[in-house]
């Protein structure tokens, strides 16, 4: 079922592309002097299929789901914060949901697995178990849960793509989830887990090495197989990150882009590349976390961001500031004048 | 005159910051997850003098001007470019246009010193001089006119404030200004013109050359002091480079926020803080621009730019896309729960 869905993703449309392109070289400026905003445009025309690119109908996506590893003490806050937000996210009062007011963006929070049972309007119910088992004892989740959870992801972008929107920004909520992320990413990339761990929500010194040690026990203890995706994500990871990783795969599957927000959300990028290394064409880095692998996490996709901000709060909030460039982008794409209807005389092409 | 606007710049509010970082501080987040967004809503409560900030209007102030040094080869296209293009904010058709209406920012093209007559509506009419002198030959401009223009830069923020804006974002628009902002740029950080000179808007490997050397030449002709800002403007500068760093300096006499927008801009901003240090507070970076001194130029304001576009338009078209971290920053600030009001216990600050 999943190894269907993924056949399905294709390169992009370079004849598209090409003609982005050249629409660029008669807009009345210098050439390329639009830098990274022209090559997204010219991304997003491959994406597409189409250099014919209005506004795009931005949807958040966040994936809120529980961890049972935070029995162990990895966090400052308890798990009921999970449902709390994402309780929030459905009131307008979220960080999230005033970003994505000034982003114009439409939030949709997704229960993939919170542990609570959220009987509250406005959540999308896919709940696949309520939060995952304690993996400092027992694998997260079955293998069978990590692929339901996946194509749970690529099915949203579907439905959401059936519903008009044409670009998606991913976000999640879940307390422990740097934990699982820093597991997952440390066995991706073989990087001792104290390298590619961080505070999460403002661990102390002493809890930092605590977290630290529960990861590297647990990976010790299931011996997660780096080249088998569903394998790390089902021993290590959390539903959330599954969620993302099949949003991320669900771009490339319905042609739209996909946007990735901080550190839990480019490691989801890095499981959804690494099933797919053509979905990466799909994607864009919005900001770089402060996380202190963050920065690990995109070179690892071989992505830049396009903000410097310093920022960790998760909730798809770089993603939906990031997503403010597909409008600049395309307001200049298709607002500014050519060279014939301003007199000016284009400017040469260098060899 | 200037001396006198000039002693008017005072440091920034410190108990307006305070009392905007305990805001940040109670909303229901992890602690300065938002990062580089929360110290700049600090930085504003301290440019205005206080806490209580509402969004802001937004006026970009695009200085035009012409610069003789254009008789020497060292542009690709013609000094008629500059008056075109001129005309073409006042139609809504040029780049910084485009941007502006997704910003929600007004611009205004100030005649500082075109070439050309422009006899056209919309443009803000404050010539200092019809172009600048030939600084291969002689200097660009005379003492008092670049103090002038410095003055009328700072003017035109007052004027703006007194129209209720309260985010000045800083472009400019004049054949031959990556040109004289080298020259700028190379006496005041003593670095040889080839380390900061670029292409410009187009210029080939041997027009890059032709223009190194030109630079070299006139430096060498007229000995600007790099100790005195106004030797060195007059000399090697620009109107719209004087026109801009008036701006820079009228935001911190007029205690309203101004961005920087790429090269030539970051070069007008050194010349505003080799003038009044005080000055630099006050002051936002937007992008990094390509040109190989744009990250200099912002190394020698010790400010990092929030954007990663490899953008190099110029108009203020980085400035634009940046003012919007504004938006961004104080809904959050301004519309996120307290942890009070959601019922989620406050994240402990560590030692």
């Amino acid at each position: 079922m999943l190894q269907e869905m993924l056949q399905q993703i294709s390169p992009l449309d370079s004849a598209a592309m090409e003609t982005a392109r050249q629409h660029w070289d008669a807009i009345a400026k210098p050439l390329h002097s639009l830098g990274r905003l022209e090559d997204l445009v010219v991304q997003l025309a491959g994406i597409t299929g189409t250099a014919n690119l209005p506004p795009r109908k931005k949807a958040v996506l966040i994936f809120c789901a529980d961890n049972g590893v935070v029995a162990e003490g990895v966090t400052q806050t308890t798990q009921a914060v999970t449902a709390a937000v994402t309780r929030n996210f459905t009131m307008g009062i979220a960080s999230v949901n005033a970003l994505s007011r000034v982003c114009g963006a439409d939030v949709f929070p997704v229960d993939i697995g919170v542990a609570e049972e959220l009987h509250c309007d406005g959540i999308i119910s896919r709940k696949i178990a309520a939060g995952t088992r304690n993996f400092a004892h027992e694998p997260a989740m079955t293998r069978e849960q990590a692929e339901r959870a996946i194509l749970t992801g690529i099915a949203l972008v579907g439905e959401k793509v059936a519903a008009g929107y044409n670009l998606i920004i991913t976000g999640e909520m879940g307390i422990g989830n740097t934990t699982t992320s820093s597991a997952v990413f440390s066995v991706l990339q073989q990087l001792p887990p104290e390298q590619v761990t961080g505070r999460g929500a403002g661990l102390s010194g002493a809890g930092l090495r605590h977290k630290v040690e529960v990861i590297a026990k647990a990976i010790a203890l299931h011996q997660p197989d780096r080249n088998d995706v569903l394998d790390v994500l089902s021993k290590v990871g959390g539903l959330d990150i599954c969620g993302m990783a099949g949003a991320f795969l669900g771009g490339a599957v319905y042609h739209v882009p996909v946007l990735i927000d901080g550190f839990i959300s480019a490691v989801a990028a890095n499981c959804a590349v690494r099933l797919v290394p053509l979905c990466r064409q799909y994607l864009f880095a919005s900001h770089c976390s402060r996380e202190p692998a963050g920065k690990l996490a995109l070179e690892a996709l071989g992505l830049r961001a396009y903000l410097d901000c310093d920022m960790c709060l998760g909730e798809g909030t770089g993603g939906v500031i990031g997503a403010k460039l597909f409008d600049f982008a395309l307001a200049a794409y298709g607002e500014i004048a050519g060279f014939d209807a301003v007199g000016i005389a284009p400017y040469e092409k260098l060899q």
